[in-house]
């Protein structure tokens, strides 16, 4: 998608060699209307499938799933949760994943309630590393009986291999901007 | 707003005296179209107050954020942080917040450079019990020389006193659906 990526060319930053900072328009201020365009331009990708439900991960995974909403429908959005707050008593799905970014291991959980059988699930996220998150949000919707319909990302650092290892185990990998290298402060894309 | 308030009373549950959950479709799984038509009502109820940018606070709040841009005509939504990540590498107001639902203080951040001098900015989010995240947010602003445009939240627990103090403080506040009292498993609304 050409528009982000003359955005990330322009505003992003290149944090050492595997992390690129996007805090202007994607992880901390968000621009809105860029995220409803990429929001079409999942449409687009996902062209013919069926989306019935769209799952990403807190926290800024809940602004690309809200903003892609509308050009899908409007799906139930459902976002998993990194820490179970106290007005959760419901059954549900949890799953360890690694966080790239925060650099620790995290329980992510979904109740299963939000989750049915025979549903296509979408899986939406900013970012997509090594694909732990992802990976995990995929074995929730086969553990509750549904099919992951796709997974998009915003951004995909492709050097982690996150994208190779989803698609080996079979999913649609659809990325808005595969980065191929950081380096010397440089963001290079595929 | 009439049909937040049915929603509210139709699925949402009440979880012993001060808490409601309403996980069906604002807090995990999110109905979009119902956040889109908040939207519309906080434009209403802020009509002929100029907003610059939205300031939210994650998780919950950026659904609330996003869905609300539009109607805002597309300002940057900036989202309070919880935590720190490692691609975060900016000078930040930190404050202390305790968190209601979580039942511990947070430390919550936002790079200086995202909110600006002489600003209007409209503070959303999606619960308003003690006001601490939304007194957080107000001191960030005027700290940072913007002003607090207003105070909008989805659902304020009325009882537990938060809409009263900010009001006291001077913020125009707005609920969408303002709770009286939570007893026997039942919701009341003022």
């Amino acid at each position: 998608m050409e528009s982000l990526k003359k955005r990330i060319l322009k505003e992003g930053r290149a944090v050492g060699s595997d992390r690129i900072n996007v805090d202007g328009f994607i992880n901390h201020q968000i621009d809105v209307k860029l995220m409803e365009d990429m929001g079409e331009e999942f449409r687009r990708r996902f062209q013919g499938i069926k989306v019935d439900k769209i799952l990403t991960i807190e926290a800024s995974g809940i602004a690309i799933g809200i903003a892609a909403a509308k050009a899908f429908g409007y799906p139930p959005v459902v976002f998993a949760k990194k820490a179970k707050p106290n007005t959760m008593v419901d059954d549900c799905y949890i799953h360890e994943a690694m966080s790239f970014t925060k650099g620790e291991k995290r329980q992510i959980t979904v109740a299963k309630k939000y989750l049915s059988e025979g549903e296509q699930v979408l899986i939406l996220d900013d970012f997509l590393a090594h694909g732990e998150a992802a990976s995990a949000l995929a074995a929730m919707v086969e553990e509750a009986g549904a099919k992951v319909a796709g997974i998009g990302v915003a951004v995909c650092k492709n050097q982690q291999g996150g994208k190779a290892r989803l698609e080996e185990k079979g999913y649609k990998v659809e990325a808005l901007a595969l980065i191929k290298d950081i380096s010397d402060g440089e963001i290079f894309f595929e």
